[in-house]
């Protein structure tokens, strides 16, 4: 047998950076009271420390906070929010990045949420929730409401996450990388459909046009075709793999692919997926100085094609400078704009393309984000996709778990 | 290409059977308003209709309703709960069956939960909810709050599930059943276990043990080995499935296998199948008269071996008559007990082993139910299982979408 199967593990978001804001300075007494639970260096009201954390890679102007605190375990947590709460003090959760990329694991695996068996949570009150009992792991339950799957992408309005227990897959026998370059975005979107009507077992597809794989090219030493290209990722038995790269290999060619090579070796792989994962800074080194912003649409996979056709034919009349990349597996893509945060007539037409190509995705039926979330910048679309009554319910909701709005305020809702 | 995607599907719960129940008779002037609302024909107050909506297939004895309701569209139900909701009277949604029978789908596809796209629900006050927002059905999403989860396995205690927009998967171009005999539980399990470490891509794995298989063979005409039995289900190519039979059986021959024979028609893959889908009725089969009681917990696959080990030994020191059969690919098994519900004694023995068999579980990190529900039976296994935290947020849940407590009242919580 090739792999082991390891059911879960448990792993801690320990350190983490959490901070406490609220409107005017936070009192004395209160930041002694802070540094009482988790210790005087853990506490830091310095004007740069503060200053670092009142942005994030977005576009959005956040305020900085009044103190930064790093707990140094569940239980410090617990006693911090007890104390924000009884005194009315905000908190915000803030995390060393970006994380999982539950983006790359497309259709084989499932998404991030899919994955998810059990989380911790600190509640505002102080109190410590597992989210399917302490300890569990199971694969499937039906005991009572699915409290792991509120928490998940509630982003940190419900409750800090302290702790995630996640299922693992087996490591697979062979894997095999390869990239495929196209005459067109419409070749590239329509075999992305093709390999998964014809439930070729990939396990990971990512899109990239032409413009994200020039700047990938330059910034991270690749030598590819500058085309709308694909990179894909199988997994399996020698045997197996075989065939899926045969049969990928077809799809590829029948829609007219200018190549398709493949990556056997774990460091040309890991070459190209590192190439991936940086595509935000090969985006950001296009225009140094600028700003990224991301879009996040995910539609049903038969409607990939006509939107991501049709966003490329916008985003070269718009005149922004912008690249394409995407989890096209799940039919979510990005787009990401590169602007002079100091131009506000460049950044209105990046904010109203976001905007439009977000009402494009509902008017498919899709999502204005698949992963990125609501924060601040998608608040309005969130209401016309899920209507009057579901934002009413989630209202509600918030309202029931943090009665004194002092979790993230003013994201999501 | 073999086989196509269809990305959802919308399908509709209707005609569906609701019913009205309260303490006391229901009004004339109430029951004119619900006739008012579907028309004279979807109204039954005769005794024998209250009667027959009065019991399940379990063995938990319920009171009859006052009033059974056949609405014919979402529209009515909709008024239907408003109407229950203005005058304070429970609803309890029954539905025509056990419908999906998630548990067939082990390791592959993912569980129920994980392919239910969206939901449309009548809210306990009549508004309509779409929980992922109306129309939309995309892979992921980062939206707010997810309802969809909320809603799934809620039991008709947070609002009226009238549509669910489900996952489809594409259709294998070739399937193969196989069956294998095993010389005792342990080998049975430990071949489970080692199938899935060796990320063999099974499309169903079901554990049967000889008292199931024996029932089986009578009831549904099979001709299996009286023995501790595998059945499974392989998809894909016809030379991905060559290759994954092959390994499953050298796994099986590994842990001492009797025998294993694999069925490619269609009409003989048909027969397996629908006798395990009838295991129910042939487990009730074995004590004419009596009722069947069936437990439903799910371990970690780590975990798998030894409470299905002990399981065994357990019913044969019993007494009762029972049968053991499994959806082991999720770590879930199920106990069919065959109960005389005259005899109380037995009664008692058989809920104790229940209950001893739920605590079991929960001491191996697992939950006390897969797939069934708590229902009324298991609301004190649920709160061990919890927590007094889980608990107190999932009444705070109940108690926001449902304030005034007339959905399917008295189960879960």
């Amino acid at each position: 047998m090739a792999s082991l199967l390891r059911a879960t593990a448990t792993w801690g978001l320990f350190p983490w950076r959490g901070y406490c804001s609220r409107q005017g300075k936070l009192s004395k007494d209160f930041v002694e009271a802070l540094k009482a639970v988790v210790g005087n260096p853990h506490v830091s009201t310095a004007a740069a420390v503060l200053q670092q954390h009142g942005h994030d890679e977005s576009i959005h102007r956040c305020q900085p906070p009044d103190a930064v605190v790093w707990p140094q375990n569940v239980e410090q947590v617990s006693r911090l929010a007890a104390l924000c709460y009884n005194q009315g003090v905000p908190i915000i959760p803030f995390g060393t990045g970006t994380g999982l990329e539950g983006g790359v694991c497309a259709v084989r695996y499932g998404t991030v949420r899919d994955n998810v068996l059990n989380l911790e949570v600190v509640l505002p009150g102080g109190e410590l929730l597992h989210t399917a009992g302490q300890g569990r792991h199971f694969r499937k339950s039906a005991a009572g409401y699915n409290l792991t799957g509120l928490f998940v992408g509630s982003e940190g309005t419900l409750g800090l996450i302290t702790a995630a227990t996640l299922r693992l897959h087996p490591v697979p026998e062979a894997t095999v990388a390869a990239t495929c370059a196209f005459p067109s975005v419409q070749a590239a979107v329509d075999t992305t459909v093709n390999i998964l009507q014809a439930a070729v077992p990939v396990a990971r597809i990512e899109f990239l046009d032409e413009v994200m794989i020039d700047a990938c090219n330059r910034h991270s030493n690749l030598n590819c075709t500058v085309a709308p290209t694909l990179f894909l990722e199988f997994h399996g038995s020698k045997q197996a793999l075989a065939e899926q790269l045969q049969r990928a290999e077809e799809i590829t060619q029948y829609n007219g692919a200018l190549n398709f090579s493949w990556a056997k070796e774990a460091e040309e792989r890991n070459q190209l997926w590192a190439a991936r994962h940086n595509a935000w800074y090969a985006a950001l080194a296009l225009r140094p100085g600028c700003k990224g912003y991301a879009t996040d649409v995910c539609v049903p996979i038969s409607r990939l094609p006509e939107i991501l056709v049709q966003t490329k034919e916008d985003l070269q009349a718009s005149g922004l400078t912008g690249t394409m990349v995407g989890h096209v597996g799940d039919g979510n893509f990005h787009c990401v704009l590169v602007v002079d945060p100091e131009d506000a007539e460049e950044l209105r037409r990046a904010e109203a393309f976001a905007y439009q190509l977000g009402r494009r995705a509902l008017a498919l039926h899709g999502t204005c984000t698949g992963e990125h979330g609501i924060g601040l910048g998608k608040r309005k679309l969130l209401q016309e996709e899920v209507g009057a009554v579901g934002i009413e319910i989630m209202r509600q909701l918030k309202a029931t778990l943090d009665p004194r709005g002092l979790m993230n305020p003013s994201k999501v809702l």
